[in-house]
């Protein structure tokens, strides 16, 4: 089978990985001009016939690795190959606005928001919603700019021209205690498996780590999650890996963020400790396969190296460390590798986390939700 | 790191697999023709120096994942590059003389063996050793063949004419209870690192299934398995995976019956079931990294899948199952792939293997020792 990937970075590289013992071969299609999947065949897309033409020869099987894509190349090769997931839950996925109508019509709930077109549309809904409110185009850039906080409403017109874009969404800020993630795999024969819900620490908008399964989670709550990735994946008649990220408040309850239609950062932690990774489940469903059992060996941190590596021999000599470089230059804020942890126990977890960290440049501290509540 | 590996199969494969997540790049050259890594560059060697020099150009370091290679080219290369394991392990591993002589040097017992040089000689050690004897070509060819067994002495002069080669080595048979492996990595430090030990099911000479860890090994067997490879790997200063197969008797004691200075196919079990796959630490020791930890996460067993593939959805609808497919065309006799079954019991992992073994063509029944022994 071979199988064409929109987008070479690490999330093909890793695809390409967990599909060579499937037999599969690769081929990526990269649109950014920067690929670093460093694996299989990369053509560099120019918005050239031949070039996509070439592509459509050489795969049997398209997906995407990468959902910034313009729509219109998807749905051009959709005429030719199926692709799975299909076009419809790229263009969800680039339109906040399209995104949280999804959400609302599946019962999904949100954080508060509001649809804007104009810098006094926006000061009103940060009025109605309460400051502070954060404003993001409709629309999302390649570089995840794009946004503003207001800290209130009179800042509106400020945020208006800072964003420069005529339509925004704006949502309340959730007082939440957690920032969670599900992941599932659904077939092409509808067979749905999830993978147990991660919790991930942020700093500056990028993911440095995520944990998973969680030793305070009450199972209703990941039924719950579990069923609302399920209304998605069903809604979207989706094939593939999705990823839903979630906010989790004081009383437990769940508030969607967003969603992502590929295999995700914070599902890398399955790779070393989950019985299947989210890289052979995807592929596994797009190519008709029954799914692989999706429940974790043991409690795993996924650590991310960004902007700067750790020594290898240094990452190497913890226990059961599993380190995954992507093979990318450093450069400040860049994703260049991870590193999965394994332990018996969620403690012995949290020393070998805050031992790993000791050895990246710059990594933050690890804090995790469930070291608070004494689990 | 650019890692030159000479031989390009399978093995050559499941090396790069587990090095790119470490930042290796691969170039393989294949002495035989017919590469089949299906990953990296591949260069086919034919006797030429711009080729040689192109390769050397490309690569830091060289190991191999084939000893069957002109030792002459190994030497040659190992003027300009690192090479682990050297030439001198291949040297030895190719010439059944010189390999049992390491062995009688170290004191590590084999069946008793003479060597002979004319059809008399196989005559009168055919009849010393007692028959049934079998008589092996000192250096072998690529296709394993260069054998006979005699079933009296009388036999000696028409199998020193099939054979047909100048020196042989003479073989009494072992009245054995199972075959066993260990396998070991050493670092460029000296640092050893065993594997459990495994059981091996040979059918007409090709390995069909390896378990590990084994139920009912005596922890004393284990260490003077131990105390075997690791005399190996110290006498030849050894670098990398170094593989020795031995014979079990009825009294627990073991006999070497051959040593490969490579990652090996009983050791593919390790790709799942154990904390670093063998590829992982050849990478690791070759490149002066810790190595990594060898202990088995749960019970085992690796299913090959010969001459014909089984269907893999069947396959992978399995408890805890893990296709590894080599990309290969079928061909009677032929290594296509393995299976790696994972349980937490023995008797749960047997059940699986037996299931497995029904869904592949041709699979022989499994039948391993720990079985009738009631372990």
């Amino acid at each position: 089978m071979n199988i064409g990937v929109l987008g070479a970075g690490q999330l093909g590289r890793m695809l390409a990985l967990s599909g060579y013992p499937l037999a599969n071969r690769f081929t990526f299609l990269d649109t950014t001009g920067h690929p670093s999947a460093g694996i299989g065949d990369v053509m560099v897309y120019t918005d050239q016939q031949p070039l996509l033409d070439a592509f459509l020869a050489k795969v049997d099987l398209v997906t995407y690795e990468f959902e910034h894509l313009p729509v219109s190349l998807v749905q051009a090769i959709e005429e030719h190959r199926p692709v799975y997931p299909g076009s419809r839950a790229i263009r969800i996925c680039q339109n906040r606005a399209e995104e949280k109508a999804l959400f609302d019509r599946l019962g999904i709930p949100t954080p508060a928001y509001r649809l804007v077109e104009s810098a006094d549309e926006l000061e009103a809904a940060a009025r109605e919603l309460g400051c502070p409110v954060v404003a993001k185009s409709l629309t999302e850039g390649y570089d995840g700019k794009g946004q503003a906080v207001l800290k209130n409403s009179a800042e509106a017109h400020e945020a208006w021209r800072a964003i420069n874009h005529p339509r925004l969404v704006v949502e309340a800020f959730v007082d939440f205690v957690r920032e969670v993630s599900i992941i599932a795999a659904r077939g092409r024969d509808g067979e749905v498996a999830f993978y147990p819900m991660a919790e991930n620490q942020h700093v500056d908008g990028i993911l440095r780590y995520s944990i998973a399964p969680l030793p305070d989670l009450d199972e209703q709550v990941e039924q719950i999650a579990d069923g609302y990735i399920r209304a998605l994946l069903d809604a979207l008649d989706y094939v593939g890996v999705l990823t839903l990220e979630l906010f989790q408040c004081a009383d437990g309850s769940l508030l969607a963020n967003e969603m992502a239609p590929r295999v995700h950062n914070s599902g890398h932690w399955t790779i070393d400790g989950a019985v299947t990774s989210q890289f052979e489940n995807h592929l596994r469903a797009i190519q008709g396969l029954p799914l692989g059992d999706t429940s974790a060996r043991m409690p795993t941190c996924m650590v991310n190296m960004i902007g700067r590596e750790g020594e290898a021999a240094e990452v190497l000599a913890l226990p059961d460390a599993h380190l995954h470089r992507y093979d990318k230059r450093e450069r400040a804020g860049r994703k260049l590798g991870h590193v999965n942890l394994l332990a018996p126990t969620h403690a012995e977890l949290l020393e070998r986390v805050r031992a790993c960290a000791a050895l990246l440049p710059d990594a933050p501290a690890p804090r995790f939700s469930f070291e608070e509540s004494g689990s």
